[in-house]
């Protein structure tokens, strides 16, 4: 059965952040990219500040951490996961942490860095 | 060690929704009235529309599911939890859904009667 809490049904609204932790990411020509691993909330404005893409393990150490603001994901109901404009050699280039470099995600010249690289606003300025 | 993902440190801006889920709601006079179970996300806007909020079972027939405008939550430190204002009598007469009524989430006229309830701006037309 097919219920909003279903990722497969992208008729909806709403979506569960729950549907969208590990749900695949592709570039445009459909290669796997990643995972999104987490959303992050921004508190005050309960906006989603970004969708966290990781490869491979999970939170395991050394991996990277790829920050993707919301605008860039586009649901794919082929696919079965999300795609963005960006193909691996960009993704080499995208503003990343690791476990150790984590509290990057609180800086805002990281977030700008996040934003600009994406050419779209921050979710601090954002007004829709 | 405390890290943002830690929702036990709040002195971040961001939080993980991964840590609100199964995060615990208390009333004004530290009565836990629940648990959130899900938070749900406006896919146009990446706005939090709802963090919804059970009681003891995980989607079990019959359980109540009540939709809690973003807005409403306060985290407490104290309490590592939420704290909403509302006690167990209000939340009685709250608009809810139940596993047989979960498409009223994507209902407009349900979603103006959660937001009126609470006294807040619906997550569709809030600026910040």
């Amino acid at each position: 059965m097919a219920t909003i809490a279903d990722p497969r049904n992208t008729t909806g609204r709403l979506i569960s952040a729950a549907d969208v932790q590990g749900a695949a990411v592709y570039d445009k020509v459909g290669e796997k990219l990643g995972t999104i691993e987490t959303v992050m909330i921004d508190k005050a404005s309960g906006r989603i500040a970004y969708a966290v893409m990781s490869f491979g393990g999970f939170l395991g150490i050394g991996d990277r951490h790829h920050p993707l603001p919301w605008q860039t994901l586009r649901y794919d109901p082929d696919l079965g996961g999300y795609v963005v404009d960006l193909d691996r050699d960009r993704l080499e280039g995208a503003p990343a942490y690791d476990e150790a470099t984590r509290t990057a995600l609180e800086d805002e010249m990281f977030g700008r860095r996040v934003h600009d690289y994406y050419g779209v606003e921050p979710f601090w300025s954002a007004v829709i």
